[in-house]
């Protein structure tokens, strides 16, 4: 039977998470009803992607009794109060990265889905690419030998974007592009809390970060550091080296479909999109639906490769780094 | 008339930069005299390199009067005695680096050689090489617009070598390898002081650094970052971020012979040697020789590329670095 998917909100990446759902077997997924704040945006999303039902409201989402997993695409100042919902009214969330603005947000978010009984996952769409399993066989094989250094970057031009620049809207680079770059190293290093955490950076005049780097030190003298940027364009790579070999990550680390391991690179192409992408890659989106489909399969209510408490340490990272750029959001001082 | 070179020391450098002096026209320089603290080793290194003169002590080179300029190529606890040594005796003096073990000592060798009133400047080998020209070319034309960040990086497992194990060798990775790091930094940023400095890293048990990621910030929202080790074999390429593009300089950053400036690469080929070298791509000292004689000829006592300013800046930082990795040395507590 076909995992019934809701999305929430009908902006760029629930563009792309749809169109990446359509390169999946229809008999695994289906998008069955949409919800935007207006109902015009809903129907025309659905008009575009063949989806049944269209609401103009989220509750109505949650209350739709056909609706297995929700995606929620929304701002990330707006995750918070949509989980809740979604998972009050008992449905499975998959929820688009960052999880939420803050730790107490996102332990909120968690608890909630523990009370609720119901599967809940970050949408860190890259661990799911057929690249980072292979990374983690590697490691897991200890192919390179022990992880020393890990070296990841994220930057691109988008000041122009509000989204990155406006506090009020969840601005600041760490939480769209750095993120991306710590979950890197946080799943190397599996989910071990680093013993240091440095970052050092500079901000935009709205007080959210522009371009960070972050060096951070774990048990047995390994280390990892990381460049984010919302106004440069970075070569957008990541390396891992260990004591036997070096494996690398070609740009985009984030969305990755190439992988080069003791200098032999080898190819994981994505499936083509039936409609233009907003997103570099955005078809990769399918690798993480699958693993809800799988996790609801096995009646599990997280994920074991990103898992609660992978978003927790994300999050308690991030909050760090943002203290020592001086990064606050409204939702820090509630 | 040639430049009459003195050698001090007969190690691995010392060969190889006699080697490479050998690629210069004979009418341009000349090595005319070697002195180790064993009169055997002077005369063995004398015979190879078919130098007339051989002494059992620095002092006699000092007292040498055909000699213009005095290579030393000791190991760095050892550098502030010899460059005292010659320079008290008016000789001119090229010292491999890192000029001394830390900032009170550089100053006691800048002061002497501002007392004597001859020419001094640090072997940064690197800053010489037609690539590092030609990166100072493009950035003066401003031909990747405003550099905004920088990176790079020196790691090759060097844990064999006691010079990079044992302190009172002057052990540790920065001052051997972190320092052109260090130095390709403050060349782009042309000398500029950063506001801030941040090290992370991880040390030996012998007391001195092995690892680090050193994090800087300068005006105008500019940055840089760089990662040395002698425990690992990193990518050791160099990149320059621009506002209107990149320069990338491939592995190895330290003795580069490419350029690659927006996906364009040039070759930078150096000259064979006329004897098997001990270190990658050591004819490329012939450059830093060749920018002493041009400076002796104007009648120069410091190089405007690798000045004593520079040299100052260097281990300012260097010492900096150090502090917050918590190296000392027994030169620290004098």
């Amino acid at each position: 039977m076909a995992t019934r998917w809701g999305i929430c909100s009908t902006g760029k990446i629930s563009h792309d998470f749809t169109v990446a759902l359509k390169t999946l077997p229809a008999e695994d997924h289906q998008a069955v009803a949409v919800a935007a704040r207006k109902l015009e945006d809903a129907q025309e999303f659905s008009r575009k992607h063949n989806i049944s039902k269209a609401y103009g409201s989220y509750e109505e989402l949650a209350r739709d009794p056909d609706v297995d997993v929700v995606y929620i695409g929304n701002i990330h100042p707006h995750h918070l109060k949509a989980c809740l919902l979604f998972m009050n009214a008992k449905k499975n969330v998959l929820c688009e990265k960052p999880l939420a603005m803050n730790t107490k947000e996102v332990k909120e978010i968690l608890d909630s889905a523990k009370r609720n009984q119901v599967f809940l996952m970050e949408a860190v769409w890259t661990r799911f690419f057929p690249v980072s399993e292979e990374v983690r066989k590697l490691l897991a094989q200890r192919e390179i030998g022990e992880v020393k250094m890990i070296r990841s970057e994220f930057g691109i031009p988008l000041l122009h974007r509000p989204r990155l620049v406006e506090k009020e809207l969840g601005g600041g680079a760490l939480l769209s592009l750095g993120m991306y770059c710590l979950q890197f190293v946080c799943m190397v290093y599996n989910g071990e809390r680093p013993e240091s955490i440095q970052a050092t950076g500079v901000c935009l005049d709205t007080g959210v970060d522009e371009t960070v780097i972050v060096t951070l030190k774990f048990s047995e003298k390994r280390m990892a550091v990381f460049t984010y940027s919302s106004s440069m364009k970075l070569p957008n790579d990541a390396i891992i080296v260990g004591t036997k070999g070096t494996i690398q990550i070609p740009s985009w680390m984030w969305c990755p479909t190439s992988l080069i391991v003791n200098g032999k690179e080898t190819q994981y192409p994505l499936p083509e999109p039936c409609l233009p992408l907003n997103f570099h890659n955005g078809t990769g989106m399918r690798y993480e639906a699958e693993e809800v489909r799988q996790c609801l399969l096995k009646g599990l209510k997280e994920s074991p490769v990103m898992s609660h408490s992978d978003s927790l340490l994300l999050i308690e990272l991030e909050d760090e780094i943002r203290r020592q750029v001086g990064v606050v959001y409204s939702q820090d001082c509630l």
